[in-house]
């Protein structure tokens, strides 16, 4: 987990130079790698021309390593993981996504996996392995030297998703006392700097933040002065505890590069760079259509095991409340029996209510999730949802009660199917808005459960007033 | 636009030091503005004492400043600009919801709004006047010096959501032939440098950039090195034509902090950095959860004619589609009236298969968003979802199939719905998969109108199978 010497990284980076160009041949227009070049890295694996896939594979990008082994079949993933083994560096495994990674993990001896390790900081170290089981993280764990097992350790001792998981132990600290001459001569010496660095952070003697200095004023500013002079002492500080999805909200809205991470006692223990928030924020956002629509995970590597489990409890209590829906047309038995048409024109009332309700309720979900929607701008926000439902519920109960008037020459059905679903578009609006924002305030998910409750609401509302109105209408002979 | 004295920097950094702790205060748990504050800076604003207003207003971060002027109403929201005139810099303007900013910048007057624009970096500037209409844009402009207009017109030349668009001008560009130590006196010097810049490009003779160079590499290598030996040669070049979702993914790819932007003849033309990026990752990956359910842009400060407008198209949609459905129900209107029992229960078939296919199109748009899933590995989910929806369909089948049959004491009703459950949640699979690989192979957005056609098959087959198996099976009498 030392930080490479940058002679290191010159050759390196000198080798990689003129591969730059052969890349381009492997990708699509979307920049994903293309079919024909997948089918000549899959024949040679079929093949057993470990040679050819390891030419082949060579002068890709480790992102691209990774999108790769993740577009490959699980059986050809591990051939193709051996034959490429020294190609598998900290980048490729940085970049597999989670599920790929722990089933390579598990597939690869313990020594190779901390060898891998040993490479990564420590936030990319925990990362791979935080997902293993414990008798797997211990047998990796004890091929580490002590230094890096002592650090992914107390990595690992914070709960999972919090800034004690994500943040990197690697960062540069320097005294008050240095001035940007000091630290650039720090610098140049260092042997155990991070591989990448954005910001300085500039603590007191208690190892607590000051202030925090970016590279570029340090390298516009004359050697002779003070870094306190130089540096920002406004900081964002993150608190160890903190939960990632916050934490990816603070990078967001105050436009962090890196941050220090304190503990309880305000000192310095980690820091986290943004290239590990960009995933975080992309992930959390992402994550609202696959819960909204109780797909869990929905991650296109999760087991089929765990994706039927998780949907498969969804479906479930959607059947429940699909059952409250079906027991309120049974009150109206008597009503579909003398007039079959209501049968036929009930859902389009339940179901263009729940299209609604789905509407309010994702755009009130996003707003919770980025913190545009609190307590203080609630009201605002129903009323214009109100509104809005008001609009949408009174252009289709015309369409609809136009249309039906006329298809079964009968105003009265007409009426009646009009009101109901304005009712119902308009109701739908309320749960829409309403539900989450209960949801929210009792500090649940509103993304993970509202949309039960919504197509509760519509179904039932839906076939309630249809059914209703029309027994009340006096239509049915 | 110039890029402003370090000295000037420092000065203001050091005022804004005592307000870190002070800013504490007018936050809850999740770093929303509390509920008191806001009712201060309102009752203020109502009794017209706007020193009281300042004076509350003025120890936030700018990013709290754009969320104060976010979560108040309208008419609050232009007397309270008014009153913060001159705490209204750059970066509130940065943060502020664009809908927002638009209507705040056609309330301001034009020499105002230039006032601002001429603080801002180019990439803000635009952002800032690009949703205004002409007349306004050109009113602003002239009132412009003519190097910034220039500028600002240049990148409005380029399309809406283009990488053009999004990057900034200003950056720091050398010859090859510098030396580290070169640069640093170059940078000390520099009085024309972006106020932020984490990397710096090496340009050839053309102006094409040949390497890259993080500021943490220059400060760590010795005076007498040449920049070419230390600079990255493998670069992350985005033409200035790319689509900003297409930038953004890039950039998590490849874990960029900032990237050069390219003209068609490869010369260096501008430069992206992460905190730009950040806000359109979380918008492209939180559109999903909007598009799918057809809420369009999604924004609580969207118009309500646009937001109405937005949905009641999709509304239409889908009352097309429930029309489809309703005319499948017609078809069976004699078997209904003779076991009305069939109208209660086959809303419940076609909801569930609505619900499971809306789940696999979310894990499937999705994918499709986050490049990880293509026609490469298209056929593997497309084997993973019908072994999702086996299993789904068998427990639901299982579960509904028993109860049917208990609670209305008719075995063979029980085993229709059951098989009726099942055929519908393994079509509604199919349907969730290929309506959106089928979309984006068409280069269509699949999150825009998969979901109308995956219910539109859901519940039409789920009402033809349900009705049309209770019918054959002979049971209605």
């Amino acid at each position: 987990m030392a930080a490479e010497h940058i002679e290191d990284e010159l050759v390196e980076d000198a080798d990689r130079g003129y591969e730059a160009a052969a890349e381009k041949e492997h990708h699509d227009e979307d920049n994903r790698l293309r079919p024909d070049f997948l089918r000549n890295v899959r024949e040679a694996l079929r093949d057993e021309d470990f040679e050819r896939v390891y030419a082949l594979v060579e002068p890709l990008h480790p992102a691209d390593i990774a999108d790769l082994l993740e577009l490959t079949d699980e059986e050809e993933r591990i051939a193709l993981a051996r034959a490429i083994r020294d190609l598998m560096g900290v980048e490729v495994i940085a970049e597999l996504n989670d599920w790929v990674r722990e089933r390579l993990m598990e597939g690869l001896p313990a020594d190779v996996v901390a060898e891998i390790a040993e490479q990564l900081e420590t936030d990319d170290a925990v990362a791979m392995i935080e997902d293993l089981d414990r008798a797997d993280q211990q047998a990796i764990l004890a091929e580490l030297d002590p230094e890096d097992r002592a650090a992914i350790e107390a990595a690992l001792a914070y709960p999972s998703e919090s800034a004690g998981r994500l943040m990197s132990r690697e960062f540069v600290a320097v005294p008050e006392s240095m001035t940007v001459g000091d630290l650039i001569d720090f610098l140049r010496e260092g042997r155990e700097l991070p591989t990448e660095f954005w910001e300085i952070f500039v603590v007191d003697p208690m190892h607590r933040p000051v202030g925090t200095c970016a590279l570029s004023w340090i390298l516009r500013t004359p050697r002779s002065i003070s870094l306190v002079d130089v540096m920002a002492r406004d900081q964002t500080l993150i608190p160890v505890l903190m939960d990632q999805e916050e934490v990816a909200l603070r990078f967001q809205k105050y436009a962090l590069i890196s941050a220090a991470v304190v503990d309880d006692a305000g000192r310095l223990v980690g820091q986290i760079t943004v290239d590990d928030v960009v995933h975080i924020i992309q992930e959390e956002a992402g994550e609202d259509a696959l819960l909204l629509s109780g797909a869990g995970d929905g991650d296109i590597h999760e087991p089929i095991r765990d994706a039927y489990l998780a949907r498969v409890r969804w479906l479930i209590g959607n059947l429940l409340t699909a059952t409250l829906a079906s027991s309120v047309i049974a009150m109206f038995e008597d009503t579909i029996a003398r007039m079959v048409a209501l049968a036929t024109l009930m859902p389009i009332v339940a179901g263009l209510g729940g299209n609604a309700g789905t509407q309010t309720l994702a755009v009130t979900v996003r707003a919770l999730a980025t913190n545009q929607l609190a307590s203080t701008n609630a009201w605002r926000a129903i009323r214009r949802e109100m509104a809005i439902a008001l609009l949408n519920g009174s252009t289709v109960a015309v369409i609809i009660g136009i249309a039906v008037s006329l298809i079964f020459q009968n105003t009265i059905l007409g009426l009646v199917i009009a009101l109901a679903m304005m009712t119902n578009i308009v109701v739908a609006g309320l749960a829409g808005v309403f539900v989450p924002l209960t949801l929210d305030r009792f500090k649940a998910d509103p993304a993970i459960s509202s949309s039960i409750f919504v197509t509760m609401v519509t179904d039932s509302m839906g076939f309630l007033v249809f059914l209703g109105l029309a027994t009340m209408s006096g239509m049915v002979g």
